[in-house]
This record gives C-alpha cells, structure tokens and sequence, in this order.
C-alpha cells in the first residue's frame, strides 16, 4: 500500500471533506439547472439549519453561486456550482480515487 | 446521476467516516504486523493527543486489538485491525467506491 495516499487523504484541505459538503456539491454538480433550497432539503434530507451552514461556508469560499430573482413578485434564490466549485469538486474525488486505489490490495 | 449513492454517503453510520480515523484503519490494514503507537505517530504525522484519542474511540468499538507484552522488561504496547475492523473498512470502501462510481458522469 503506498504511504502517500494515506498522507494524501490527510492533508486534504478542501470544503468537501465534509461529506454533508460533498453530498451538497456532487447534488449541485448533477442537476442541469440551479436549484432552490427546498430542492437541496428535499434531496438530501437534512435540517434546514445545517443545510444553511454548509451553505454559506460554500458560499463563502465561492464554490457555490447564488442566484436571486423574483417569479411573480416573490423572491427566490437558487444555488449554482461555480466553475471554482466545479474544480474543486473534481480535484476532490480524484484524490479520494487515488486514495481507494492504493488501498486495492488490502 | 444516483441520488442512492449519496444518500448512501450521508447515511454512512461508521467511525471511518473521519478521515484520520481512516488512515489509522488503512495504515494497520496495509502492515504485516501489529504497530505500535509511535511507528504509527511517525507514519501519519499526527500528533500524540489526536491519534490516541481516535485510536481510544477505534479500541472502545473493537475495531483495533491492543496487544501488550515485555520486551527486555520495557512494556510494549501494539495495534492490530480486529476482524471486525477488517470487516468494516471493506464495507467503507465498497460505500465509497459506489459513491465515486455513482459521480463518475459529472
């Protein structure tokens, strides 16, 4: 087994290894439009608070985009994966594939 | 892409779903004998306070095996994955490898 996945696994320093953060993410990254917050609770089943947390880590780190519009004069704003995101999210389950690789012979 | 698989991911109910406790299991995995606790503080890089406070959570759900003997009368305290660790990271690593697979049209 090789040393350096292992120590790769570790010093990851990325949003996404939180998995409610990558389930998020990988949610955003398969859905063809953006997608209001009552969508993302519905799929992912979690509070509305938690939800709302790794919500705005995301944004923070702009790995999320927010989108606000009014559709018949009520607001409503939807999240989009940013192109950061969107790289960020494919670095990411790279090296956890690097990572499964190296433990193939376990 | 399946909602399934990362479903599946959020509901994951194991002490492997922390990364550091992770490389512990995956590092005792990929070694031929029992380790003991500074070859493993060598390997991963942790400090001393981290690993022993995973490694007390990994031993109290038997997935690691405490082995003590003497050696030139020094006291010698090794690690070993139980079967039931053994067991577990298999199934981890399946959840995960479905996970990547299920992302893999991203």
């Amino acid at each position: 087994m090789s040393l350096t996945a292992t120590q790769g696994l570790l010093t990851l320093d990325s949003l996404l290894t939180d998995r409610v953060r990558l389930a998020i993410v990988v949610t955003l990254a398969g859905s063809e439009d953006s997608m209001d917050f009552k969508s993302l609770l519905e799929q992912l089943e979690l509070s509305k608070g938690n939800l709302s947390s790794h919500m705005r880590k995301l944004e923070e780190a702009e790995l999320v985009t927010i989108q606000k519009e009014f559709i018949e004069r009520k607001p409503r704003t939807t999240y989009l994966l940013s192109e950061k995101g969107s790289i960020e999210l494919k670095q990411y389950l790279e090296a956890i594939e690097a990572f499964l690789q190296s433990t193939s012979d376990l």
